[in-house]
């Protein structure tokens, strides 16, 4: 809730973090694998689902590996950014996600609906990710079977 | 047009307003009727379509109830929020929603492409709905067959 | 990258450019061809694919005369906003889109995931596209056959 928002970061902050959000989309969709590690610090954690992920930023290069070799195309959609400081140099991130992708195997393409959960931080006057969680709404045609569950009710 | 936007509210407002937005669909998506209601004034307006929507909190409430039983997994995704104020403590906001719906029963997947038209007025410190009315562009396997036209010339 | 932006600008010229975004996005599902050609200035220059676009706004407003009579319905979301200014009154924008089209003839609804890349300048206190560029990432079932691709890396 904004109300409760403590009065760390401030506007400039937050574009800075939208930023970064939309940096990883677009070099995400354009297969830049440099690009996309540099967003990371050193010693991040990333979680695309159970066994899927990576700790540290070599681990996380690796897991890059195969994205220019199985899609086609893929196009990531980031809305609904919500983002909650804990202090100047840290917020935590909450964001939606649409990802589309087109296999190159002859397959159909596949959707995934779901959210981000960042932990960011700035260092050396830029934020980075230190921390990034996928969790999934739903699939369709997905070629990952497992998945974080973004924990809806029942 | 930005250039006729009169010049109260100001910037935070603005990301107040559209965090407001975001955990509307927030709370949606994760089947929170308490916190969706708790974004609403009391003597709100509600209406996603002719005969379909709620005066005051209380009905509204109880619109929310078949939100758990109905959807296995939604996913709300707003985008292009235009906010125009009305005065310091009032705003018309206009956005584009791509909403998409997993039933519990055995049918396709539900589409809603549409336009959310609301009035958000700033109580106590925090912005909240005071009107939300949703205009559908067009919907496929939706479990709702009324809409309010988005007004599309011809 | 954020840290490399100048400070032209400032974050009240980026609401106003991405006002500019949601603006033309909102009338073009509307069907509102002069509201459009008004977001342009008068030596414009907009390539949505090879041979498919405009050198000025009367050329432009040509495009525009289609719309009414082939789509029945469309929606444009606009997400992922990464906005570097050139100086305080010019800047380059890219964005990505996810635009879903119905049709008034007897065929499937065509989709197309892209990105926008524009140049913005600002005009007599307004901010307007001086080019308007969109990269096709992919489609399906989309009437336009040919594209300008993203670049993306092998």
């Amino acid at each position: 809730m904004s109300e409760t928002r403590p009065e760390f970061g401030g506007i400039q902050a937050e574009r800075q973090i939208e930023r970064l959000l939309f940096d990883y989309a677009f070099h995400l969709d354009m297969n830049h694998p440099e690009e996309l590690s540099g967003l990371f610090v050193e010693d991040c954690e990333v979680s695309y689902a159970p066994n899927f992920g990576a700790q540290g930023i070599a681990a996380y290069r690796e897991t890059l590996n195969g994205i220019g070799s199985y899609f086609q195309a893929t196009s990531h959609h980031v809305s609904n950014i919500a983002i909650d400081f804990v202090s100047d140099g840290e917020a935590v991130v909450r964001s939606v996600l649409l990802a589309w992708h087109r296999y190159r195997r002859e397959r159909p393409d596949g959707w995934l609906w779901g959210q981000y959960h960042d932990i960011v931080v700035k260092i050396d006057g830029r934020w980075k990710f230190k921390r990034r969680e996928l969790r999934t709404t739903a699939t369709q045609d997905f070629h990952v079977k497992t998945a974080h569950p973004i924990g809806r009710a029942e």
